[in-house]
């Protein structure tokens, strides 16, 4: 079966746009890997409204994504504050390569305004595709994509 | 200038997300990643309206993910197709990495339905964040983020 033949039924991709690929989502997620923890941080940071805001968190806590954890300010009630999961970590490589991207493509003259580096060392970090048997980073070229027995057939 | 106390405005992750970071941009740059090229493919394939494909390939086409290169077929008019250009192509990472969390987070129990490998070797690729000075994949707590002195702040 050839990629135009199969269903996106299934395709992963497909999955994990439905989750988290829409702006404000993904907006999101780069502010909770940047420290953003409260409701209020988030819509002032992010600069979107309540009720947009409280929908996308609701769906990303449904995703298992983000998590809740209750916090009291002195005089104030219980509130949630979000928290990435191991899911949601599982997302770094993700906003690391739209920001890669970014940096290269849509920076103003004078760069971006966040510089992520190795903590031990202090030299940046990439976001690269590799080969899991050791032969280094690769080219799209030096890909090959198959489809595999899971594959449905195209309506 | 702590992250919360920036702008997101010249936000190189807002700037990538603001140009493809939505649901159909997403899967048409999936599909042109794995070969299709076709407005028809695109339309039938990624299973969307007329009306919205032809808006997000123009974004793409206007953003320079992708260009229109002509063809025709024997007894009809020229037609475009699709092909992503080198800042399309410098995507690669951020699809395999979006597909990887799908494999890993919401595939069905009998898989994805595509597999990518190396070319030469066979062994599965993967999406990785790593130190640029050689010091191998990164867990997110290994990074450190720094505003620069482009940061902006919130107004």
């Amino acid at each position: 079966m050839t990629w135009l033949e199969t269903s996106t039924e299934n395709c992963t991709v497909q999955r994990a746009v439905d989750l988290f690929g829409d702006r404000w989502s993904l907006l999101v997620l780069r502010d909770a890997m940047n420290g953003v923890r409260r409701f209020e941080d988030f819509r002032r940071h992010v600069g979107l409204s309540e009720a947009v805001l409280s929908d996308r968190l609701r769906k990303l806590v449904a995703a298992g994504i983000l998590t809740t954890v209750p916090y009291r300010e002195p005089g104030s009630r219980t509130r949630h504050e979000y928290r990435l999961t191991e899911k949601g970590w599982d997302l770094w490589p993700v906003i690391i390569a739209l920001k890669q991207w970014g940096d290269r493509w849509a920076a103003d003259p004078d760069g971006p305004p966040l510089d992520v580096r190795h903590r031990d060392c202090g030299a940046p970090v990439e976001a690269v595709v590799r080969c899991t048997a050791g032969h280094g980073p690769l080219a799209p070229r030096e890909a090959r994509a198959r489809t595999t027995a899971a594959a449905l057939p195209l309506a």
